[in-house]
């Protein structure tokens, strides 16, 4: 079987996306479209998709699944047609900022049947990936503690930061994944601390840019995720999970791996500095795993669940981190 | 000028800092006290130094200054016994685990005119210390966020728990005050969770064995301490410093640093087993400082007000895990 | 522009090549040869080349370059033959055994005028690529003392050591190659030890399977090898450059960074264990780098006077290890 | 039993040496001798040791065993004194630059039956030691190649240099003693290149500054030493060894392990700039081993003709760095 794409939004993801697609034989994509006709273009005449309409995929018999890439305000009622329209889905992350919307959405999609899955990125970095299983084979005993360290090279555009829903919503909402990904049970409560260290304008829009959050399970593990919108070294993405028989952590990653040595000491480069750069892999590795469950008939994994139960995390962090309070979650 | 000392308390910390005034000609052991004689004996006949009563040290002339080691509950009558016979006290930590108990003890040291330098020997670790030399030289901009992981090998014996007044204030005490020496500005909120994953007497003692922490300080930095009673690999023990324009961090340490190489991978040993190897250099480095103190009649740091501040985030972080709200600290 | 590729052999390394031609849009895989059919075909399924025979792309006029990947005792003849019929030409290294053979192939390729570039494909590590950049930008100051490590997993299997050409041109050629790379001034003299210490096969087989190698240069500077068929870690592959002003080295690379910590100490996966994985990036970079120079008209590097400098210093290493003297290079 | 110690020399290494006999209960420094009367006076207050003449110390009935830490000139001289005065001696290295005085020195000690131990301070350095122990231990199974990398941070006097028997006699001995110790088995053939790359006047005096040399054993094992009298990045002292199922090597060793991190990458301090520094620990060790072993009546290690081997290898490398050639051992 030959899974056959629909790709719509043509940015810098999609193009990533259609890369995926394009590197697997298991797959191929039949069409791409943008609003923004010169993108669509580009990536058609660099995989031979055809560009055609969102409403033109909608109804083409030779599709059979979608990756949707388009702005964020617009994931939650794609999801609903194509899933209507019978199409397996990819779709990047968040389906929406509001938790009803999220929940009426998967209600929806669970009527279909449809399978859908969601574009938490990082459960497909090789490394994680490899602490993950060295979790599953027991290589550490129970796990206890998980400690996320995350942190951007700089912060977003200020018009981004205005419309992402808050830091929460839209980064710290990668590491409550990786949180529940690592912690193998779900957060019962949520404390956050919030403030507003790397810029102030930051601040006058309403967002923080500094957060400190502790997540604690009905058995008692904890996970501490340490977030800044700045590291003048790059892009920081630091896992660590502690268990009762020993530790294991994933290490960032640069570009170059050299090392150079003067009178001012031993120095390797900076981090990658940009997300994109820093997940090659895992946004390789993801696509692959969504045609692996498509062909094979399979459960979608990150599903839609996973991407409310992160919303739901980013929301009590947020109260929490306004009203001084633990925020319990509901179960 | 030679300072002269008397040692209160021969047991294994009562031996390294014995050793470290042997370490300096600008010291001298003159007398022990133990109220178990073998102990004492021991130190005697190693350094040349009298067994004496601590009665008698108390009046002894030919004796500048004294380390306590003795017993916890012990540190405050001490103390405040030596104050008023005009010696110099360096003291073990803590004071007294009860806050009014030590604000009281203060009082009267404070009355006296006595210095009084406090054993918070890990401000005086030498990769701590360059870690504080590097935000001093600006070397990372304005300190933001600071991370602290602290992790025993095992857990202590149950006897010690019951009487150690807590992990908060016998564990989590060293990380609060490195959070105020690395911080640079007093914490004014602290939120804390605490569980029982390591051992389970350890929770019917009273007491958790695990906790996360997060401090803020008044103009929005924080601070995040993860600690367990059990790490399988050693003694954890890391920090690091975001600040606006880098970030600094200590290293943990090893007994000896190989690697070896396998089919199995790239293994190095374990972390130090124990605190008193972990910080062999920091314990000589902290009694060095306070002889130094008083030779060039400096102010004491880490001072009893110190081990106040400490003591007072302890309460607050207890309170925090046990309120389930973000306690704040009156300043 | 782009360029037209013909393909000759389509194992293992053929099909990096395919896969690098097709990654760019500058190129385009037109014809594959292989005299095993299926392996033509299916890189002819996979990326819409024509099967075609060696002599049919000799003169096809849709074919601008051509990527030799054939056994090495054809390397020489069709580099001359593809030369005549003017084509670009990538070929694998060695382009032979024979000095004299490569004196009189390189000459043809000389008198054509038609580009010829050599696989030493670790040139475009990006790791050593970043080495060498550190080197030119002068942030080691002069070149002293290189130091390569170069170990593989394990003995390639007897049959191909007994037509290899022996440890010396097989194996430490690569190293021979990154020598000059990095010293930037020619070998004058060598001096070899060589064993046998992995397997008394690979001695029977008139082989040696463990070397050590000193370089140097006519102004003093020194590069010595370190070459070993056996690593149980992984595929071992260290460059260091000692200067003046520093010291500039690349590390090893694993397929995943992970660090696993317990009783047993801190371990860190072993290393890549087959070198297509470990320079799956030089390996594209260096097919890049060929249709660049073809598209700019520029000079092509590593040329084949590289692979002829690389082979007498291997037999001349040979020499040295076999007479127990020092060897000169004649230049 | 209590050693009672008689120390000849009262410089800087005199120093280190009684405050390692200081540090046991074992030993006792009884007298210092040194023509310099201030060197002396100074150990005598600080340790409590009399100051007597070299004459003195041989007739002392309260002395038990001798340090000679005197100019090497007066090395060979004062080992065969103090062995007809029935002392245990341990001597700083060299015994002497010339082989056949060296031989005639030990012959002399043979025939008293007198303990002579020599300062190969390096065997008792903690990571080297753990990495021997590691190959004791079968981890990496049969030693085959080792590798040596050991530079300094900078040249000595020039003044130094015209009497220290050049740079294989006084630097690269202690790698040759290294690999013996490694090696597990006697070198028999020494090949060595030898260059003046950091200072002119360094080939002036008639000595090299930079040294690339291969040693064999009779089984064929390989151990590759690279010096370099200038490593701007500190005291760069590394040791690696290949064996048939691993590798183990001994990492660098530095004042602090802290990271800077910022725009401009990751940042450890230099190393340690001064091998006083470096080794201290091994320095301490190595008095502790000879006082053990004249406690427990051992055979002392590193001994004379350890020294006497090294010192024939040192020779066989220069020999070969002038002539080009493999210089054979006399086994």
């Amino acid at each position: 079987m030959t899974v056959r794409f629909g790709l719509l939004g043509a940015g810098r993801i999609g193009r990533v996306h259609a890369q995926g697609v394009a590197a697997t034989r298991k797959a191929k994509l039949v069409a791409v479209a943008d609003s923004y006709q010169n993108a669509a273009q580009d990536i058609s005449s660099a995989y031979g998709a055809e560009v055609r309409s969102v409403e033109e995929i909608e109804i083409s018999h030779d599709i059979d699944a979608v990756i949707i890439c388009t702005p964020t305000d617009t994931h939650a009622v794609l999801i609903e047609r194509f899933a209507m329209a019978g199409k397996a889905i990819f779709c990047e992350k968040p389906i929406d900022l509001s938790i009803e919307r999220v929940e009426r959405c998967l209600a929806l999609v669970e009527k279909t049947g449809q399978a859908l899955m969601l574009g938490f990125n990082r459960r497909f970095d090789p490394h994680f990936v490899a602490v993950r299983k060295a979790i599953d084979e027991g290589a550490i005993g129970d796990v206890e503690m998980v400690t996320i360290v995350s942190r951007d090279p700089g912060p977003p555009p200020l018009s981004y930061i205005k419309r992402s829903g808050g830091i929460f919503r839209d980064m710290t909402i990668h590491d409550f994944d990786m949180a529940r990904f690592l912690l193998g049970e779900e957060p019962v409560s949520v404390s956050a601390e919030a403030s507003v260290l790397v810029d102030k304008m930051i601040g006058e829009a309403g967002d923080y840019d500094s957060v400190s959050v502790i997540l604690k399970t009905a058995s008692g593990k904890h996970c501490t995720i340490s977030n800044s919108r700045r590291a003048t070294y790059g892009y920081d993405q630091r896992i660590e999970v502690l268990g009762s028989r020993g530790m294991v952590a994933a290490e960032n990653q640069r570009p170059v791996s050299i090392e150079l040595a003067s009178g001012s000491g031993y120095t390797r480069p900076p981090l990658h500095d940009f997300f994109m750069n820093r997940y090659v892999d895992a946004y390789a590795n993801e696509i692959s795993a969504f045609i692996a469950a498509i062909v094979e008939n399979r459960a979608m994994s990150p599903s839609g669940a996973d991407g409310l139960a992160a919303l739901r995390l980013a929301g009590a962090a947020l109260k929490s981190a306004e009203t001084g309070r633990v925020v319990r979650l509901e179960t």
